[in-house]
């Protein structure tokens, strides 16, 4: 619960696979599961070295038969007891997501699995074939989908505030990999190699985060065709290291998504800005408590998280009151109280009212990431998006 | 722990006095202890409606039986107990912070207060006594303090960057209570009034946080004599909701501070600004994950927090990387995290190597915010400080 | 002169086509061309009505017998006077600029052109070839590619400072017409008219202007192939309101370009950032005073107009010290003291050896257009570039 | 005019004593002057150096007869002319303001002053004397209240946009002199010695800037009693580097100003932020085309030089429409422009219904550095300002 407010019957009981000792992933998927007693973490397969794993999650205060050495055994294990887990959390290497989360839907447990789901769109839809048919929660953790100025931003287009939609630009440039990095730091040569990051490295890496705030926030974001022009600027490496897509909407809207790792100077740079007939909105992760609201023709507005002139829907999840900050944490711990919820009502064949990115979002991602992968061997050539 | 970094033997075993359903800064408090398996919360008196208070503690998860009807109660059973609670924060309304901090130190409890600490320099002095006597730790909650570009701008500072330190610009001038809203909001009532509030709102308030950012980065912050102009807009206001203050210090630099709840438009508006006979520094609470770094002659640079080029001790508490923003539970977690460090060195009879707000931080706000008044009544003339 | 620095033997005697009372454009040619005694206003056709330009052109100090009907007059008799003009300025609208400039120069004259240079890349040529036979200067006002900041970016980038060029991002969308603001406004219809705009609305009208700083800092910038998409999101218009370029560079870098008219709440958007194999520039015209200088694993430095860290050739043209602002008249006034210096060069058989948008970058701007036009009609389509 | 627009019967018949060859300040007379035809430079004495003052002006294009060896020729040759000299400005070193200004208003000439008039509160009475009894214009050049955006926080207050003023924040603090920079350059030096600089350095250099835009816009600026806290932390400086200043207005308002030369990283920083009892208006010379407008309990609105929902009289003197950028010269033309009409109605024995910095205004800023003074040599305490 945020500030005591009492939202579900009791926390989820809850495993994680993957996120042990110095992940700093892990560390985000446990500070946002435990932050408001949604989850309750009881069991897990932190490690790839079951010893290391088992000392982790004492370390934790999980129990320590409940600490096991891998995700077949925690699943088959937990299925045997009455107090077992109900949902887990997949902080595993790209590569495994699919597996694991295939193993366990099949389980019948909720998940929470990093982005990207899988690497094909054909695994995408045999997930969500297996959670839809089992009427399961699979959450993906697009980070800052969960900031109270995002919803702010999906609010203020669906009450017609900015007017018809017209052009989204989406941008997550960021500059980490200017130089061959990856010959020093072998932490970073996984995300820009095809067996462990897929078949794109930045396109998946970081532009499926910002088209998944277009998402959230345009609620009938849906591609007509696109064109993708990637290029490895760093010559060295198999994937690109630079893309820019071009895409029309089939509401007649017209966006764009640059995604970079090699952007000199820009620490993360995820930003986005929407344009209607009326007004635009623009949102910057660097300074995410403010976002700018632009009506033609009137002074730039700034938007405060926290500010009293916020949709209701945007200040539900208010952790404490405007003009203090909240970061990315506090983004993580929304979706997974969100996440929470939806997995309480799905538990009574219920379904939620509010947004958050499940399945079908995270298929989305995998999709997009294909499509625009087609066009560039294309030679950077318009495709259908259906 | 910071993503599994094991810095304690066991949890703190920790209370709660105040803070419960529907508190900001009951929750806050638990979302920093808590956040790093630093602290465990087993017992607690959180309301002052026992029902109301026993109620909200089974939701967080605590035994019936340990959540008391008053903090009497609560010392006094806990006392008895072998696995009883080493730590205590105190989440209650300013007037009763002393009472309770004396009892818990005579209950040789660890404590974490909300500031102020108390209402009078005496009774400062009496609590110093007391924890210093029964090496007990007292943590005060001035929250940025515990914020990663802090800690930056402490070890630029006594490493020379800045050179001699001049001058020291301190302001928190916020809007909110502009008109009447005292009359509509009981809650803003009790900030305003002697009774509640102590001998002044805004210097107290607020002052307080931003002298101790300064005490925070300048450790040889002492204050030679000062002088206080202040106001009450609103006329109706007993205490004053602006204030000036004028400051020499001892090593010859000057400082000033500026207090406000008549602000109108800023929603926090905590800055700071340090001026060295080489560079200055500047930092805003309202984009907390930027710093400015102004070297004389050159370009301004802007620091980042998780910045690669900050300081070992600036970078000891990361949570993620840079460009991903922190916010102000972060800082608080930080807090927490060195409270935790302290109260177990302390148990061990030592004493930690690392700056944190302790009880002579606090009693220093509490004896600044006297001066500060005596100042004012006596025409806004000058005061000596000692 | 610049605060008193003599450049010029005398002040090249000038005239004006158009630019008459009530035209924004007219004033600023004028404040520009005359601020520091680089030309002196001896004649002119500053209306298409003859009366009242004739009464303007007395107002500004001209002789009532070199105020002209039209322009064909004032060359012709201009031409017969043994004082007559050295150089003439063209300030009407687009469809006119084409035969005006021709006449001019075969009349002899220097000339400071609009932008658009004319609607062809064939009409471009064929200017080109007249102006190089004869030696004579034409510049184009891009106006702020006068601007210190982009001379010290151009310095910048050819002393290596950013590496190799890998990215171009340029934009330049405002939200003006973001309605259909022509129905009422009769001045805004012919900027998106093919007949008076030409084969093109926002391409033309602020796309080259973004291009030219591009060219302007990174010397070779040649375009190998484009792309365009474009619409028309007011629907009745018969020129796009907004359009999108990707652009490959025969170099191997890349870049983009985004003009719009639709962009909400923007009042000019005129931004470039070009980055480097080491580090970015990042340059927006609604601040101009500042550019941000963005080292890959450094603190993102702010540089400021006059700052005594620029480069010298930057700072050649310094009107005032660092700190005061210069605006865009200020950059214009630079572009007419380069067109001022060249115009005399030109006289005496010589060369500058300095950066400004003369008639080459005039024609080049108009075949970007024209290849940007092709690729749209051909479905958006790559398109060779020569 | 601007853009045409007729306000003059006549271009005012004009001369400059100082601002010679390398004098960064004659030249932005000059560019101000001119701008707008409002004046013609017909005469002068340039330059201590009479020969070198002659070839000056010779290049200016002033006749050679009209270039005078120094000022008082100056005054009574021109007086002898039938076409002789209506105003002159006086752009010389600070200690001979008072003399010149003093022989320009006895010679029946309107004056243009560089501030300070004068160097004490006896002289400026006397020069106000003068002007009022012969209805002579002095206009001081306090640069930026000209600018279009402080008209615009005039009529805001006038307009009860803000409700009642409460706080004025003033600042003018640089860097610049943070080193023994005087040491090395010598045209450093006389800003800092009480022979040429007068009783102060910093308050008379940069603290009346601040003052004077807040007396622009706050149209009841009365000082009641001040407190001023000075310093020289160069220590081998006999003028002080450093000032704070605490004001009671006459009514119930409270202002501060803080002047500073040691300010590292600010190259200027001339900042005002004026709040009331409904909302508060911010500007800085830094960014001088946007202001912020922060009504409580909304967003922050961010008001753009040119925008078209400023009041008309802010627009008045647009030079470009908005989102193109004006700086210190357009502030200073505008200023200029108004000298010129308001000595034109002079001339007619008229008033003109705008604001600008005339002689009253330049006196109120030598007793307000007077005042100052008395405070700081008596220990930092309050006097009385009538």
């Amino acid at each position: 619960m945020i500030n005591g407010e009492k939202i579900l019957d009791h926390p989820i009981r809850w495993a994680m696979v993957g996120g042990g000792r110095g992940s700093q992933i892990g560390y985000i998927h446990r500070s946002s599961a435990l932050r408001d007693n949604s989850f309750q973490l009881l069991a897990g397969a932190f490690d790839i070295n079951p010893e290391r794993g088992r000392d982790f999650g004492i370390q934790l205060g999980v129990a320590p038969e409940r600490c096991y050495p891998d995700y077949k055994t925690l699943f088959a294990e937990e299925a045997k007891r009455p107090d077992g887990i109900e949902a887990v959390s997949i902080a595993t290497p790209n590569g495994t997501h699919y597996e694991i989360c295939k193993a366990a839907l099949t389980a019948g447990l909720h998940a929470v699995c990093e982005k990207p789901l899988c690497f094909t769109h054909a695994q995408a839809k045999e997930l969500v074939r297996l959670a839809d048919s089992r009427n399961l929660v699979v959450g993906v953790t697009y980070g800052y989908s969960g900031h109270e100025l995002i919803e702010q931003g999906r609010q203020m287009i669906s009450h017609g505030d900015l007017g018809e939609i017209r052009i989204i630009r989406m941008q997550f440039p960021y500059g980490a990999y200017a130089s061959t990095v990856e010959e020093k730091d072998p932490a970073a040569k996984w995300r820009m190699e095809p067996k462990t990051a897929g078949p794109s490295f930045v396109l998946g890496d970081v532009g499926t985060h910002v088209l998944f705030l277009a998402e959230t926030m345009v609620s009938d974001f849906k591609i007509k065709n696109l064109l993708c022009l990637t290029k490895s600027f760093v010559k060295t490496r198999q994937l690109e290291d630079n893309a820019f897509v071009l895409m029309n909407l089939e509401s007649g809207a017209q966006a764009t998504c640059w995604s970079s790792a090699i952007n000199c100077g820009a620490l993360h740079g995820q930003k986005i800005r929407i344009i209607g007939s009326k007004a635009s909105i623009e949102w910057f992760d660097e300074r995410p408590n403010q976002m700018s609201y632009e009506v033609e023709g009137e002074p730039v507005r700034i938007l405060e998280r926290g500010g009293a002139y916020l949709y209701p829907e945007a200040r539900r999840e208010d952790r404490i009151s405007g003009g203090h900050s909240e970061g990315l944490f506090d983004a993580w711990a929304n979706l997974y109280r969100r996440f929470a919820i939806a997995m309480q009502a799905a538990g009574k064949g219920k379904k939620v009212d509010f947004w958050y990115p499940d399945i079908h979002a995270g298929a989305q991602g995998v999709k997009w990431v294909e499509k625009c992968v087609e066009s560039a061997v294309n030679g950077s050539s318009w495709v259908d998006y259906n």
